[in-house]
């Protein structure tokens, strides 16, 4: 291998930037505003309408008002003092992007509010919120929390109110799939859709999640990093032609006439007018994801709601033939470039002087060799060492830390291609490891496999079969704090519903489904190991009624790090027979010293 | 071995007695009374106040109308028409025993109500129920299914008002268990259940469970058969004495004398007068068991009902050191009756003639042979050849077959010892088994012994380790239409919640509760395999924080339907362990030839 110069990334910032000095006069400016409206708090979450992990610019008021830029978290402002709850993953990054004697700093479950809210707010207080970004599940939950403490108030947005330079939405080019891509038409999926509808008694739905309505119109767009989502709300009826409500910048005689005889389209700001239209209709929206104030809207026009999930999530689970073929390509295409990476990290490792920084630039750089490749699926998860027991960790130049040979590397990744999403995890030796990491990440690879080689009656979920991934680390009397899988979208988000292994997964598994299979263990401050396969649901070829996985996911896994004496005949075989298969689909796309790598990578234990 | 003749059975019948010409008149005794209450239906269940799974004779009002003895069902009886629902369990019982002309039999899944309901109520009728009969939470289901179709009307029961000879509330004698049986004295039991009435805000709890009231007043009674049930109802108020609420005629001086100091005791008729007095307070019913008419009468007098699981059930369920030395004595004691009873079976079988009463027979014999047997916890399941494949099959001389030579026995039964409970499943060779019967046979194995062997952290389910048990017949594309487990009592019911193993048990297993280790496999129409052994959650000796099983059984499983090939290190290890143990403790309680057997049967595979 020759040294190798990267290209900067592009996908993904390591820079904890913000600034603050701004943290205090934006405060102050906040509070004037509450005091005009008479609040004695306000909040201040980090979602958006449209509940996605990533926002746009002119929707992340929490980096605004606290400088605090993590992809979770909700302030308070009271008056006199400002809370900012953020969970385990953001403990150290947001005291230090925020003005802490402004904002004290807690740290609670994902999505919680601090019991000590009386601390910000004083009792019988009244807090202001914006319900467009909160749902009603939230609002109900917040609401029971500060029962005897303060009340919860529906307002304007106030940080909306003294952010003057606000982004506008973001408008980006939106592309439509074809056929070959999308596997069914947006009229057919409209069609099921309503289907669905009549069959609940619902006159309409309103969508207000974007992988619903990207999916269910066959397009994809590049307004927020990560997802090739186009942010917008929609109104499906029983009957009928939707409507497609977007940023008017959106809305281009191109865009009407894609959508010609399948949407209308309509500026996003009639939308609340076009909410009172349904007074008196049955309307279903789904109270876990939808914003309060849609809820609102339709209550106080008389609208029944049929408050269930979003109908889009299921039908969009089960990938189709087309999607499913894109996600191979996808899983191909990042195999070839997992190769080429794993091929220099293990030339380069040993030798020393790797940064996690430079690891995730050298991953983004392989990656965008290919064309189709347009952004990263999520931020790369690089572990350096003790940093790989952070199950979370996200690499920022104050955190960057130097990989030392013998350590244990832990890279969590993926890319969004045209053909597909992709998301895989490998846990790499540069050294020699210890006895213990050899025993875990069997047991970790155990785990994997089991999940592989599951055969389940149909019906089945994945809280049934989670326990197939833990068994062996429990045995160990250790285990993992986090799902064993979760459903990953077909080029839409690397995360998405409603099905996944874990305890809280209950839904059955169905055909098509795409889903991540990565058990893990973490050893505080020394190492941590996770292996990641995507693997989708199919039904068995041998027993009738069963289902399922077939692996889609083509990279080796770290045979330094397997005690072969673990494994069982049947696990030995799977291993081999995996990497057999990569060699086989991937070796023919590589080449040279590539290609070396990738054939004794895949040799036969 | 010598032939032998077995004593009847005293612990089981066989008939399906029953005069179906006592169906008419019946019938127009209870609609004449219908008709005076201005009812269009009337509803009869197959349980009493109690909810056990047995009731005592003057219970039996299903029985005493359509003539059906099954153990759950239930009867609507119309102006003209009378149906009786009843589970798969008994679509061949029942018409047997009722009169058909009169009563229509329909299968419906357990405890349900036809969706027919139509045929026999007009549309918005009224059909009156007994609440003592039924739960708050059965009759809000009935009312959905029958919303728009009739209304449920609450009434005295009109089967009490035709039944003239009917027998009063069974008088038993009443046992009290030493400290010795029961580790824990009344006192400190009822001092603990008002801690948690205080902690949940509760002035007092009502207890309807016979379960509950024998395990918290540490007494046990003959009122029903397989279950040492005293019935009767209690009242537990947060501070001060508990009143027991007991049919006059088991009212003595010398109960009195036992509870002196525990609990009051008074008439179960003063119980309406009793719940009056709970005015305004806040009580904790448990909604899933607890009589509606409970229910009704605290919210007549403006109580607070805190509806919530029996408070008893989980600090029952968590069986102390005392509890645990007898469940351990009764499985040894039932490991020697077995161990005679599996001698001889295995003598007699291959010779012809033997016949499922005869077996069921013989195994009681051998059973009482021991002094402190004092019942069955169950009726026999006793499945030969296709038998076996009927989950629940309970043999009467109508169903009774002879046990071909070769075929499969499958046996499942268990005994109630004054130590303890006991609930035991084997299967038997008695020929040469098929390839398929040892490769199902083996899987089945193989899961029962993954629970055995499995090591999960506190606060895992029983939901999340089910899987363990069908993993291997699921690869083979079959699995088994029951739980993996259930609780089981101390020297109380042999099935008992909160806990079990199956999809539908949440709660947490915790040290101390037993449970069975069920996993079968059915081939309809040729034979029935499950092997069942009594586990207790313990802490785990070698990782802190985890819990494991301790198997309590004692009973060789039948090697000669193993394939050994088909076996792990693990599971063989396993396999050897568990029948040294059995040589080793049961060898020395057994004699003669039954020794030679033990001996034979245990040895390593």
């Amino acid at each position: 291998m020759t040294a190798h110069e990267f290209a900067p990334a592009k996908f993904q910032s390591f820079e904890e930037k913000s600034d603050p000095k701004n943290v205090a006069p934006r405060l102050k400016a906040l509070r004037a505003e509450m005091e005009k409206e008479g609040l004695d708090g306000f909040l201040i979450p980090r979602a958006d309408a449209h509940r996605g992990e990533s926002v746009p610019p002119g929707e992340a008021r929490l980096a605004y008002v606290t400088g605090f830029t993590g992809s979770a978290g909700l302030a308070i402002v009271g008056k006199t003092r400002a809370g900012l709850f953020v969970d385990s993953r953001y403990t150290l990054q947001a005291p230090a992007q925020t003005d802490t004697r402004k904002v004290s700093v807690q740290e609670v479950a994902s999505g919680g509010l601090s019991a000590e809210i009386g601390a910000y707010v004083k009792t019988g207080g009244r807090i202001g919120y914006d319900p467009w970004l909160h749902t009603p599940g939230e609002i109900a939950d917040l609401s029971e929390k500060l029962a005897g403490k303060a009340e919860l108030v529906a307002s304007g947005n106030l940080v909306d109110r003294i952010w003057h330079d606000r982004p506008g939405p973001p408008v980006t080019p939106i592309e439509f799939l074809g056929h070959n891509r999308a596997g069914r038409t947006s009229a057919q999926k409209v069609e099921e859709l309503q289907q669905t509808l009549t069959g609940e008694g619902a006159d309409a739905t309103v969508l207000t999640l974007p992988e619903s309505i990207c999916w269910l119109f066959n397009m994809r767009g590049r307004d927020v990093p990560n997802t090739p989502f186009v942010l917008g709300f929609a109104i499906v009826p029983k009957r009928g032609l939707p409507t497609l409500y977007l940023a008017k910048g959106k809305i281009t005689p191109e865009l009407k006439k894609a959508l010609d005889g399948v949407a209308r389209i309509a500026d996003a700001g009639t939308l609340p007018a076009a909410l009172a239209r349904l007074g008196g209709k049955a309307v279903h929206i789904d109270p876990a994801t939808a914003p309060a104030a849609i809820a609102e809207a339709l209550k106080s026009v008389g609208a029944t709601l049929i408050e269930k999930r979003d109908p889009v999530l299921l039908p969009k689970a089960r990938k189709n033939d087309a999607e499913l073929a894109g996600m191979r390509e996808a899983q191909r295409l990042d195999a070839v470039a997992l190769a080429k990476f794993l091929a220099w990290f293990d030339d380069a490792a040993p030798k020393g002087g790797l940064t996690e920084i430079g690891i995730v630039t050298a991953l983004e750089a392989f990656r965008r060799e290919e064309e189709s490749c347009v952004d990263a699926s999520f931020d790369t998860i690089a572990g350096a060492g003790p940093n790989g027991a952070i199950v979370h960790y996200r690499v920022t130049t104050r955190t960057d830390r130097e990989l030392k040979p013998g350590e244990l590397m832990l890279i969590d990744s993926g890319a969004q291609y045209l053909s597909g999403t992709t998301d895989i995890t490998r846990t790499l030796s540069t050294g020699k490891p210890t006895k213990e990491q050899k025993d875990r990440f069997t047991r970790v690879l155990k785990g994997m496999i089991a999940i592989s080689m599951a055969r389940f009656p149909r019906g089945t979920s994945g809280a049934q079969i989670d326990v197939l991934a833990r068994q062996f680390l429990w045995q160990a009397g250790v285990t993992y704090n986090h799902g064993t899988g979760h459903g990953v979208g077909a080029y839409l988000g690397v995360h998405e519903g409603p099905t996944g292994i874990s305890p809280r997964y209950n839904l059955p598994l169905e055909p098509g489904m795409v889903l991540s299979n990565e058990p893990g263990f973490y050893k505080a401050g020394e190492y941590g190991i996770r292996i990641e396969n995507l693997i989708r649901v199919r039904e068995s070829e041998v027993a009738e009624g069963y289902l399922e996985f077939e692996t889609l996911t083509l990279t080796p896994i770290d045979a330094r790090l397997v005690d072969v004496s673990l494994l069982t005949a049947d696990e030995r075989d799977w291993l081999n027979a995996y990497h057999a298969r990569v060699w086989k689909e991937i070796g023919p796309l590589v080449k040279g010293k590539v290609k070396d790598w990738l054939k004794a990578a895949t040799a036969a234990v």
